[in-house]
């Protein structure tokens, strides 16, 4: 495909996503189909020769859009808020374009710089602790999810709490985790992955709230010493998945200093909130951790994949991760004056994601992610009174920031069948979830699309079915 | 940013694209920037206020392009082929605008749907065991990178040499990774992130052609088994990184099955090259595989990031991988009759990858991908002819597929040099291996802009400078 063509092909493509964007609205937000129904359209066998482009571009309508689920869709408020924007979609598209590869500072030094650059705004910008900076000992770098971001919180981790021995010599089998019953299965993804093992994963209760409770840590963290085992880290959530509680990151932290655990703190759906300076407490005593992360693409309006991660001092990463083989050394990395991201992930090669944030920081500006956000939060405290204040109604959880949990006073059964049937409309998407082991529906607000006039609509339905 | 706005802009930021593809032949190829130099242009602070679209685009000129490796040029001839291709990006902006996240089937049934099924007509297209189809036991799916296949194999086969207790129990100690010095250093780092530990991979010697000696391979087997420990997993690479050579899959697969280890098949540079039936030698034997993956994303035209990658027995990859909170629930998962990828892979999230591997292939059928491959291998060709006919050369490995490997038979500081004055020009970029512990130039053909043209100029470049 020629430039010429590309340009032609291009436009369409845009115009394309243009009305998507201007139809998704009128889109149902669930999936239509049955399982195998998408599998069941497409050729079986693969094209033996080339089509023009405007053949191809007639699949999405066909074959794709009739099996979506419509995360774009003003009625998207199920698991968690995940925008897209037109500014991040555009650097996504420049991203592709360059075909840029920055595992190596040399293999794109504007990537590597820029993402460095980038994520010393975010820290700026959400007032996280200067040591997350990159001029210091620590830095910052975007991994794809917030499961690698703890992952890879959990590897530098297990180097520094094994002596730095672990790169070498494998799992230290007396090496602790330590999460909320709250924590996103991630810490446990990661537990299993690292090589330690879902038994070494020690569960922390939680109060009231669902925070987690520094004296269940507290006690935990002594019998294992107690035992010889080894605390390795503690994961605390900023906003967990069920309920955006907040685990109490001092108390935690002061803990994890006392043993020589190490802190990740994920914040993954929460912390795009801090740019808010009222929503700030949720990083109360964040100084104390060693590393998070947050999810510009979750409530940031950053395109999927952009999990910002930062070490306060990167080199236990280094250690665990650094591999040089011959076909990669280089002078620039052996001067020791850059930085070169494959060695703070698990793969080698990496896109160009820095773009992405960059624009879309450049076109709303602090500013304007703020009103985003502040816009977010009222529709959910607006939601949460209505809920409040009718007896059918009871909140499962306290409401905060842009999460709404809640179920029918008649119970289980009751609350079940009024999810399923507002999911059955095609308007709205909402998931559940399980809290104190009762069955809870979560609204998940924070789509840029969802206006106050989608809330009331979802609030008359939920009325009326209840 | 509106629909309609989106539009405009993006009409824009396509003919920003198109543009750098007609003048990227115009740019050095290298970088041409100091360390810190792309970042000294930036803004100290992030923006308080955002900023017209018009001012975000041009930001790429001002301050991203002078900082790129040009890794679309044509003389781009370093690391490996990474072309990517104007369907290829604009599924990319298509994936980007719908927004899906495919973690679940039901988060996104075209994104799982569509992936499971490019995955075996990819079978189809390569000639693959017919063991990785979906429709058995085994099945394929997109990985960000051949780094992260190489751990997820190691991850299910961690598991079944454990006796399925690892995810629960942890990394078992006894457990042993093999691979031959010129494997990839993916090997390495999987085993370190696994919890096995660099100590735990064995490096099994190579033959004059760089390939695995089976019989080192059995001595080292049957040593460990003497001692108690257990072969875990054998990775055997179809074309390594410093020279494609190919290791025996047959005789190493035979060896496998004889002691229980999981073979892992890395094709990662060169597997593309089975789209022509003249070159499916390289995967003869690769029926004994438990694994296999090759990079769309180097030399099949398809942007970054897309790792295809098989297993034949996905119940081990399942067992390793698969925790399923609450808040993940869904009808269609516990109906059985649905893939959920976040089972597959080391993040949740995922976005929806199949789109560019299926917008490439209908736009160039089997047939324009064939034509890309031969017209790589025949330039490949060429080049080793003139190299090979020329005194002041060597080839330092077999010429293979897309790779040319040669040194000045000056020796190294000769090598070295000529290398640098390549690169230096700006017009070319090469890079280096070791082999055989001596200096070698790698030049990777199958960028698709790199023509006869190109070559013919390398070659007058090489001829003068050496």
């Amino acid at each position: 495909m020629s430039p010429e063509e590309f340009r032609r092909h291009g436009h369409a493509v845009v115009d394309w996503v243009a009305g998507y964007m201007e139809r998704v609205r009128a889109l149902p937000v669930g999936p239509q189909v049955a399982p195998g129904e998408v599998r069941a359209r497409l050729p079986a066998h693969p094209p033996e020769y080339g089509e023009p482009f405007e053949a191809v571009l007639a699949d999405p309508d066909a074959l794709v859009v009739p099996g979506l689920t419509n995360w774009q869709h003003p009625g998207f408020l199920a698991y968690f808020p995940a925008s897209v924007s037109g500014p991040s979609i555009l650097a996504e598209l420049v991203s592709a374009g360059l075909g840029e590869q920055g595992m190596l500072w040399s293999t794109s030094p504007a990537c590597t710089e820029l993402e460095t650059h980038v994520l010393d705004w975010l820290v700026e910008l959400l007032a996280l602790p200067d040591r997350f900076r990159s001029g210091g000992a620590g830095g910052g770098v975007i991994q794809d999810s917030a499961s690698s971001s703890t992952l890879v919180a959990l590897l530098a981790a297990r180097e520094r709490a094994s002596g730095f021995r672990a790169a070498a010599e494998g799992a230290d089998p007396r090496l602790v985790v330590y999460a909320s019953d709250q924590a996103h299965s991630a810490a446990e993804k990661a537990a299993r992955i690292a090589g330690l093992g879902t038994d070494r994963l020690r569960t922390v209760g939680v109060d009231d709230a669902f925070a987690m409770r520094p004296g269940h840590l507290a006690e935990l963290l002594a019998a294992d010493r107690a035992a010889g085992r080894v605390p390795c880290m503690v994961v605390a959530t900023t906003g967990t998945t069920s309920s955006l509680a907040m685990d109490p990151l001092r108390p935690v932290g002061e803990l994890c200093r006392e043993h020589g655990a190490w802190l990740h703190v994920d914040a993954a759906m929460a912390g795009t909130a801090a740019l808010c300076p009222e929503h700030r407490w949720i990083h109360d005593g964040l100084e104390l951790a060693d590393s998070y992360c947050f999810n510009p693409h979750k409530w940031m309006l950053v395109n999927f994949d952009c999990s910002a991660f930062w070490v306060a001092d990167r080199s236990s990463l280094l250690r665990a991760l650094s591999v040089l083989p011959e076909f990669l050394r280089n002078r620039a990395s052996e001067s020791g004056e850059v930085v070169d991201y494959r060695d703070w992930q698990v793969p080698l090669g990496r896109r160009f994601r820095a773009l992405k944030l960059w624009a879309t920081l450049r076109h709303y500006g602090a500013e304007g992610l703020r009103r985003h956000v502040r816009a977010s939060v009222r529709l959910a405290a607006e939601l949460a009174a209505r809920l409040r204040s009718d007896p059918r109604f009871e909140l499962a959880a306290p409401a905060r920031l842009s999460l709404v949990c809640f179920r029918h006073r008649d119970g289980e059964d009751a609350t079940r069948r009024l999810l399923e049937r507002v999911n059955a409309g095609g308007r709205f998407l909402l998931t559940h979830t399980r809290l104190r082991d009762r069955f809870v529906v979560r609204v998940a607000i924070g789509n840029a699309a969802t206006g106050a006039e989608d809330l009331e609509r979802l609030w008359k339905l939920l009325d009326r079915l209840a």
